[in-house]
């Protein structure tokens, strides 16, 4: 029931013309807490884990707060639901405390990078996944 | 009924250490896409038209088929669903004659950059989007 | 004696707070220049060509005027000097007729991706290199 | 005689399809430690320091060994020489412990964004840049 926090540094050209964080940088901050819950979080880091390679099927991302550059990085709030044979579904919170600057959806699907095909979720990473389910989540 | 068509070149940067097109590129193609149909297509590029600003409000992308760089541009196809008083879905096929690797649908607001607030879309940028409007298509 | 021009398009992204083209976003067009150069131009696109793989290992540019976003691409002019056994100097002007935005060097050196080593320059290429060679421009 | 070193967040999307940090990329992580130097450490975050606007006018950058994404940041060792009236250069190593990955130089230029002009450093700013001066270590 745990939920991952990755402290996400923004990058002061993450802002555009218009003078906040472009809403394309929101993907890569989501991109960036996914590497950290799947490829460093998550065991066996080899050619058998998610390091040997995933796909993003599908993204959803709702903007609900405006988001400037500063020095300090922003939470990306990280949990799982949806666990099946061959999917999964990341989601997140990119918020400070009190306030909730995005909300999103990221569909992944394990890939095997040397046959270039989908693979099924092995035992382990579903044992991983497992920890981070939080299903009635997506309700609130 | 018509349908805007956005040539899109891609970047040899686009593509990421798995050897294709990273996700968020596709985001930064529909905003591409957007740009060219809002600021350079619609009527009146001045501080009353988009050109003075545009929230996304919401994203939504399926990923179809793993885009890989090439000299030649790739087409975004684009077309407006769900015109309200103060907001419009923008929707978007990312594709090859026959071949789609994308589908995408993003929710804008138009802004006033001043007030920092969103505000109406006026009835002569209601009549540039209507000529773009294809409910149909969604059911597709 | 050629130069090689390449037409490169902006995207509004490049664009930072500031409202002009962001200074690394430059680099980004140099590097799209150097790929219609040595990729798609150059001979023999396959593992023995620079396609095979190269490195930079040296940039200079100089800033002289700034960029703002616009629908049409702009100008990188691109030529060669210092062609040796296994380096060569890429030299760029970021231009619309009558305006210079940048002035540009790259130092390529050949690379095979295969061993992780660099390589020497092929007769086929260095002969493709001759074409552009413009010694006399650097002084200018 | 103080040196400043910024420990910069790499994210998995600065490598390229080679699958190592891409050049450009190292240009942005330049661009953290500059603004982490000169608008997070620097004096008097208002409109009369370097927050009010500054111009890149020239850099220069030597790649000496490939960096590939790893959770942990690089240090980037910034310092400062050939402070004049109106212009500075910052200089940098981009390295782990013992391992240096790229050297390099940007000439900056105070700018007044409201005016669009360049501007003089201010006496304050120059007491701040004084501390940071290392002119011998160029020779090196």
């Amino acid at each position: 029931m745990a939920r991952h926090v990755f402290r996400c540094p923004l990058r002061w050209a993450d802002m555009d013309a218009f003078g906040h964080v472009n809403n394309v940088a929101f993907l890569r901050y989501l991109e960036e807490a996914r590497i950290d819950f799947m490829f460093r979080l998550a065991p066996g880091e080899g050619a058998a884990s998610f390091t040997g390679g995933s796909v993003v099927a599908r993204h959803e991302i709702d903007y609900l707060r405006p988001l400037v550059h500063r020095h300090e990085p922003v939470d990306v709030e990280t949990w799982v639901t949806d666990i099946s044979a061959a999917s999964m579904t990341v989601r997140y919170e990119v918020k400070d405390p009190g306030t909730l600057y995005a909300r999103a959806a990221t569909v992944v699907v394990p890939y095997n990078l040397t046959t270039q095909r989908p693979r099924r979720i092995t035992a382990e990473e579903k044992a991983f996944l497992e920890q981070f389910r939080d299903e009635g989540a997506v309700a609130a």
